[in-house]
């Protein structure tokens, strides 16, 4: 099996399995429960925040734990929105994000917000001149993702930020850290609020991260009881936790090594898909090397996925949240109904071995060839 | 160790964490993912619904997995009033219900939605006069926990139900579950909306099930893309999802021999309870065995918890998830302040032994006679 989806979701980490296991067996007491038990639990889980706090450098009480990235994002955009309309309903967003932001932004139309798509250039950041024309008195939120899930284009948040700030001191700057977290340095100080996930990193499914510095003001998606988690009430899912506390720590440790061995294998797979004129690379100079876009334009993609599939090679079209649909990402970079409608998404990590994309290399010429050929007749 | 805290969670069933071990190392595809590795996680999912469809009698697609009964109790609660408010805005709940619905009524105050709290009768069930008195053309929901969660009151739902329909067929009729599932037998057809637990039930901690009858309109509250559980949105948390599957048929086999097991036990400490003139049993004969609630006149609930715990005796106050308070479900059936401060939860499973109940009973005795003494000192 040659597993190239990692920008989907990864094989949880063998360490962190371990963890999540020894914490399920000797911590069973309820976090929120007076006995001991429960204090036991409720000190395991503040340690974890801690952990986290300070590889983020931020306060414990600035970490809230979510049921994953979505509900992250929802309540950064939705808990934004509900929690300062008073100052405005204008939120602006880049053309570049993941699906369940648009979600969000729907949703947020039929209440009344208005919502401004920032423009990027065909190199895939964002046109910051846009940006500051788009910002008003009534913007309380720009959110733009770190980087993007197909194209893997990485955005200068620090300079976002201070754009944004500078037009409007009052708007608040929100980052989708999902497919940025475990492959390139993050800094929260260069955002207000933030979102993660833990199982893009190794970590457990059925947890995510919802980052909010102390001056945000957000109202709350969920109401309930327990005072561990304010944003997300209810009993804390320790297990989960400890192995996300766990999971960040592994994913943020060594950072440039993985990178420069990712980028090599990716370097390797460009100068192979440079060699067909049907092949499109659509990553730019700022795409991070972890996944790699490239158009097929004689072959559907779903075919060629389907193709792959049956020498266990396993890939993705657009992102996993939209699967079958066009991508609006390779859409807004170079405005090609074709070119996005035929993407493949190659995903790779620091597991990958050069043995497995040359053993890709291979069996992707193999039924390229096959498949281009049968659409030339 | 003595665990009498069940009802606050459960320890993960050896088979159930097998299950979701296995499941984490051999379905490492993303659910919402094209490729066959994606394809074979969400028909992994599927199995896992159809199963505990086939146990609940209901239609797969009546299945939400949520990150638990508190997001399901806010989904049922927030989401029926937000997509039905065009035909009412009054809400009714029970003296007796788990502190997360008092939340989310609390928040649904804000929205301008009145919520009446229904009386139960000194035996703990729901006053059905007063029920059918506070039900208004405007109702647009019931809801009604089916075991209370400090007392185990279990409150007749099948009747319930029919006494709302007769008086407003257009009134839904939800009930938390939470206590139930597991412990008693539970039947979906007399609800149309139900929350469940799952870290309850001897399964893993951050899932949950929102049931909802295919005629039932709620609005989500969290929004995003992947289309196999649209009311909770986002990569499926696979392992957690079939380890949830697997702790339902656990937990919903051999129910009444288990029932009569504990049921033994309970009435073991009834009558040890009874022996001292400073400890009221709060159960009435509508109370499930699990739990049993008593108050110890005389002595401060903590401090007994504590004394118990310095014996590895673990036990708690309330529900663990509104520590430290009184009591508001003693409260609802005796109105004795007294009575609800002083409330200590003794929480069975049929994992606990006649040793262990032997045991606790010496304990018991001696740290209660201890203070106890202290106090009339």
């Amino acid at each position: 099996m040659i597993y190239l989806d990692y920008s989907a979701t990864t094989p949880l980490s063998l360490e962190v399995q371990d963890t999540i296991n020894k914490v399920t067996r000797e911590f069973i007491g309820n976090a929120n429960s007076l006995n001991s038990l429960g204090q036991k639990s409720s000190e395991l889980m503040k340690s974890a925040t801690n952990q986290i706090a300070k590889i983020f450098l931020c306060d414990e009480n600035e970490i809230t734990y979510t049921s994953g990235a979505t509900e992250s994002n929802n309540i950064a955009l939705i808990g934004t929105c509900l929690a300062n309309q008073k100052r405005g309903k204008h939120i602006i967003v880049s053309k570049l994000e993941h699906p369940s932001i648009y979600a969000i932004c729907d949703y947020l139309k039929t209440l009344g917000f208005e919502i401004s798509y920032v423009n990027n250039k065909e190199d895939g950041l964002i046109d910051f001149d846009d940006l500051k024309r788009l910002i008003k008195p009534s913007t309380i939120l720009v959110s733009i993702v770190a980087v993007n899930s197909e194209l893997g284009i990485r955005q200068p948040l620090k300079m976002i930020r201070q754009t944004i700030k500078k037009v409007n001191p009052n708007t608040y700057f929100h980052s989708d850290m999902t497919q940025a977290l475990g492959k390139v340095s993050i800094s929260l100080k260069d955002v207000d609020m933030a979102s993660m996930s833990i199982h893009k990193i190794y970590g457990p499914k059925g947890i995510g991260i919802f980052y909010k510095a102390n001056n945000v003001k957000v109202n709350p998606l969920l109401y309930g009881s327990g005072k561990s988690n304010p944003l997300h009430p209810g009993t804390p899912a320790l297990p989960l936790i400890v192995g996300a506390s766990k999971a960040i720590r592994l994913a943020t440790d060594d950072l440039d090594r993985k990178y420069s061995y990712i980028e090599k294998l990716n370097n390797k797979l460009v100068n192979f898909f440079n060699e067909f004129d049907g092949i499109k690379v659509n990553n730019t100079e700022y795409s991070i090397p972890n996944m790699l876009n490239i158009s097929l334009l004689n072959i559907r993609p779903e075919t060629f996925i389907h193709a792959m599939d049956e020498h266990e090679v396993y890939l993705s079209t657009t992102t996993a949240c939209s699967s079958g649909e066009s991508s609006s990402s390779v859409m807004a970079l170079y405005n090609d109904e074709k070119r996005s409608s035929h993407t493949i998404r190659i995903s790779l990590s620091s597991l990958t071995t050069n043995d497995e994309i040359n053993k890709f290399i291979e069996i992707f010429r193999e039924e390229y060839n096959k498949l281009n050929n049968l659409t030339n007749k």
